[in-house]
């Protein structure tokens, strides 16, 4: 069969377009090429038309995104997750289901169509909370963990429950319960045998071949569990899933980890999936808007309702109160792309009708459109009334990079709250700091062992103190996108860079200013070698009426000292009246 | 249409064993793919069938792959080609190509047919060429530059040429020539008025994107020229190839670029391409070998005898010899994955029969499996008759990372015979610079648009002499990676690291530890300042018979005189006994 230029073309500007104009908005691009599809293909204007080969490619693009959603997540976190996200997943998950369900079926449906309803508005779809996430800068909130956790665990459930789903409509079994459930149970101990105990076998000889080399035992891998899973009378995607979740940092290695997840996500996202949802939003039947408006809205409608309300009746035991609650389930009311993949296979299946696939759509659009509104309005709400509560970070600790004296020093301060752990290629500096009873790694901190070995994956810190502008950046930016650590400061000495160099450094690696600005390092480092530096505490220059003059901060100011804590500082730290500052004193 | 998980899966699995299988020998993966289509395909075993939905992911396969080929050629380098160059890839085009035609056409082929086995037999493989000659550590001689413009002239005249023939077969203009001229001219002065006027226009704009914001377009791009290259009658993959051309740094800058060809290349090579391959592989009809063995003997005759000849009979007019010409012509005789792709159109087309493609296919195996054979075997005979001559490269200059003393020092020994750019961070360092009569960039070396602005592109030396030896060797693989500098030498400082991590470094780096061994920057900058340090000329020392003893080489040099040239030294320098060494002494 021939590849249809000319109808990809079509397809993916329109896609690319369409999306582009979405995230302009606030929306995710996935809503822009439903619309697309909906809006320039057969249901209106005609302007686009399918093609067996599109199909093909939207089929791939939607095991790539579905890999890709699976590398995203660890399953290691599933275990961890807080009850608060367990309760909100559930609730979230549960509620929407069975009104979708009664609704359904009272509606004439049958059972099948009404269990695929049920699950198609539980889903909380993953990828498009995290950017709404960074616009509202919410990230280091409670409610964006527990939100993070909630769709983490909703999903997961979600593709169990069709996997069960789909096994039991497959024809082909006859209708053995006994046979269909054995597959699935078998497909899951499988692939959960050969992810946690095979794969990593082979951790060792995949990490040194490095991208290239891997990449195609990826796809191998993506292929071999798509097909173990339709093999199982489940769907390849759900293969798909399972193989990114263990297709990870610790298989593969953080930087090949990085690098496979770039290559999968440009292909789906940028490529191949969006061929999925334009071509899925050519099946949408505009009729049904206005035969069934009714449904439409009741189905939309219990979908949200059930998924607010039952995340907040379900969070109620936490005890953060009804009102984080609501918050939480207008957050994970979006269904975005994992609920339009459900659908179309439901729809392929035959275990839908296309009345039924084209109001799931209207729901995936109508619900991930309400996120943007009604969690800013909640977040402000919640603002508003103090009650916008911080995460407790899961990271602790600070790594530092260069163990010069001046970092010996800070580690030592640092060490008071938190474990610290220093990275320097040279030896005696590495020497002196384990002199000085701290832990040090001595390497190179521009590699991803050296900062594994550090602990990167699990400090809230990472001082890139080196005096050296280019390789502090650079170790930045790989704390940040390597590693996700939340905290970056890059030290800043005027001596050395221009300050618009070091602005732009900082930006690019989203991290902060250490200490209170330019800082003088090979100076201090003397004096401290010299032994004319010392540590001292002092209190927090304030007015009056207790507000924190920060222009009145002394200079060689280190840490702050709040409570049991010792915290590094940056220019933009927020002072408390109460902090004892820690100041190198010359 | 379902995408068919088992049948891709098991062409996927076997293309990458055989084609790792195929490396391990020393032969360019895509032998084995095409090895494993015909052992495991229809042809033979049957245990691989083909499917219409692999049809679609090959034929994406082969644009992808085109558009990398294309992406690999700078259209300013054809125009730049030696004079050596054109007559190589003109003879070495057409002698076989017209050797071939005349055997077909007396073998009792359509004129079409032989126009078309003609020009597969004149294709020389760009792909399979880099690798064997990085193998035989002929990236600087004269014959792998004069190899490289002659694969890369031969390439692109024979797609161009490809056109031509591809739109005259097209039934659909009903054998107007005219029309069919008028549309191939057509065609190549838009894409090149496109590539050349429009594209660079959106540089900036481009550029400002990203490779997550580019890499939408490039696709979008890729088809957009394909599907022209196929309304003018050609083929797409036509277009694919052009659009390679056009979507460069200028356009899209280095990094971006790179991180797209990335993707390219994991995306063909790695998943795509060898579905095309091994479904290639599928059509051969090995009843041929036996029926028709006469032709197959003389088609591959007459296109290696041709290929070799040819080369070195047009290559005469050089004056380099015949012997290098034949070296030459054994070197370009692979035809690999161009020919197949062409051989594969030229049977779906309808314009070869399946004979012929099975003749072709065995053309493409037997003449790349002669390449690793003949050029070693050729390579060493001229090296041992001392005629394996060493190019004229066409990058001159040397950029220095890090403007210390020292460094401005070297910058001006070696000024002397080369452009010597310095880049540092240091506004003060590059001031100094300057004074000396230095040209000096500041900035960071680790961006690329500091490197550019220096003349990486251009240059052939890069030192990075920060004295850092985390940013050394950074810079050193953005030289290596992203501008293909040369020869990349890292300052080793015995007292800032150790040694394995020097080694390290210059490994991953594939560069050289610059003087002869450790120097002690801070300390030679620090006597260079106090005026305690002098330049000064000495011979090299030498035994008796006049071979150079390294061992006595004096401490501090810097670089060396050859004739007019001033060279920069490193540990695996080879001195001549004739040349002066520039030496730092104090």
């Amino acid at each position: 069969m021939e590849l249809p230029l000319l109808p990809l073309l079509a397809v993916l500007a329109s896609a690319f377009l369409a999306g582009k104009l979405a995230e302009r908005i606030g929306y995710p691009s996935v809503l822009g090429e439903l619309m697309a599809g909906i809006v320039l293909g057969p249901p209106l204007l005609g302007l686009l038309t399918s093609h067996p080969a599109l199909d093909v490619l939207a089929q791939l693009g939607i095991l790539l995104m579905m890999l890709y959603v699976g590398m995203e997540i660890d399953p290691s976190e599933l275990g961890r997750a807080s009850k608060g996200g367990i309760l909100a997943a559930l609730g979230g998950f549960i509620t929407p289901f069975v009104l979708a369900y009664w609704v359904v079926t009272s509606w004439g449906g049958s059972t099948m169509e009404g269990l695929f309803v049920g699950m198609a508005a539980g889903v909380t779809s993953l990828a498009t909370k995290s950017r709404i996430l960074v616009d509202l800068k919410l990230l280091d909130t409670r409610i964006a963990h527990v939100m993070m956790a909630g769709a983490l665990i909703a999903d997961t459930l979600s593709l169990v429950i069709f996997a069960g789903l789909i096994s039991v409509a497959n024809p082909e079994d006859g209708g053995s319960l006994w046979l269909v459930a054995g597959k699935v149970v078998l497909f899951f101990g499988g692939t959960w045998a050969a992810g946690t105990y095979l794969l990593p076998r082979f951790a060792g000889a995949l990490q040194r071949m490095g991208t290239a080399g891997v990449f195609p035992v990826v796809i191998l891998v993506l292929l071999l569990f798509s097909e173990a899973a339709h093999l199982a009378g489940a769907h390849g995607i759900l293969g798909a899933f399972i193989a990114g979740m263990f297709l990870r940092e610790n298989v593969i290695g953080h930087t090949v980890s990085r690098d496979i997840m770039t290559w999968v996500r440009r292909g789906a996202v940028g490529f191949l999936a969006p061929v999925f949802f334009v071509t899925a939003g050519f099946q949408v039947d505009l009729a049904v808007l206005v035969d069934s408006t009714m449904l439409v809205v009741i189905v939309v409608g219990v979908a949200t309702v059930g998924k607010i309300l039952g995340t907040a009746l379900f969070y109620l035991p936490t005890g953060y109160g009804w009102r984080e609650g609501l918050v939480l389930g207008a957050g994970m009311n979006g269904r975005g792309a994992v609920e339009i993949i459900i659908a179309q296979i439901g729809l392929a299946a035959g275990i839908i009708s296309q009345e039924m696939f084209s109001v799931l759509v209207v729901m995936a659009i109508a619900t991930t459109a309400t996120v943007p509104v009604l969690l800013k309005l909640g977040v402000t709400w919640l603002r508003a009334r103090g009650e916008l509560v911080t995460a407790r970070e899961s990271r602790t600790g600070a790594i530092i990079i260069g163990a010069s004296p001046l970092n010996r020093l800070l580690g030592k301060v640092l060490a008071d709250s938190m474990p610290v752990t220093l990275i320097d290629t040279r030896e005696d500096h590495c020497a002196a700091a384990r002199e000085a009873g701290l832990v040090a790694v001595q390497g190179s901190a521009l590699e991803d062992v050296t900062l594994t070995e550090a602990g990167a994956g699990k400090a809230a810190y990472l001082l890139a103190h080196t005096g050296n502008p280019g390789i502090d950046a650079l170790v930045g930016r790989l704390a940040r996108q390597v590693f996700s650590i939340p905290h970056v400061h890059l030290l800043f000495d005027a001596s050395r860079m221009k300050s618009s160099a070091h602005q732009n450094a900082k930006a690019h690696v989203l991290g902060e200013t250490s200490f209170t600005g330019s800082f003088a390092l090979d100076e201090w480092d003397r004096r401290i070698m010299e032994g004319s530096a010392t540590v001292c505490e002092a209190p927090v220059p304030t007015r009056a009426d207790g507000t924190v003059l920060k222009d009145e901060l002394p200079a060689g100011l280190l840490a702050v000292r709040r409570g049991r804590d010792v915290l590094p500082i940056h220019t933009h730290f927020k002072y408390h009246p109460e902090d004892i500052l820690i100041v190198l004193d010359s």
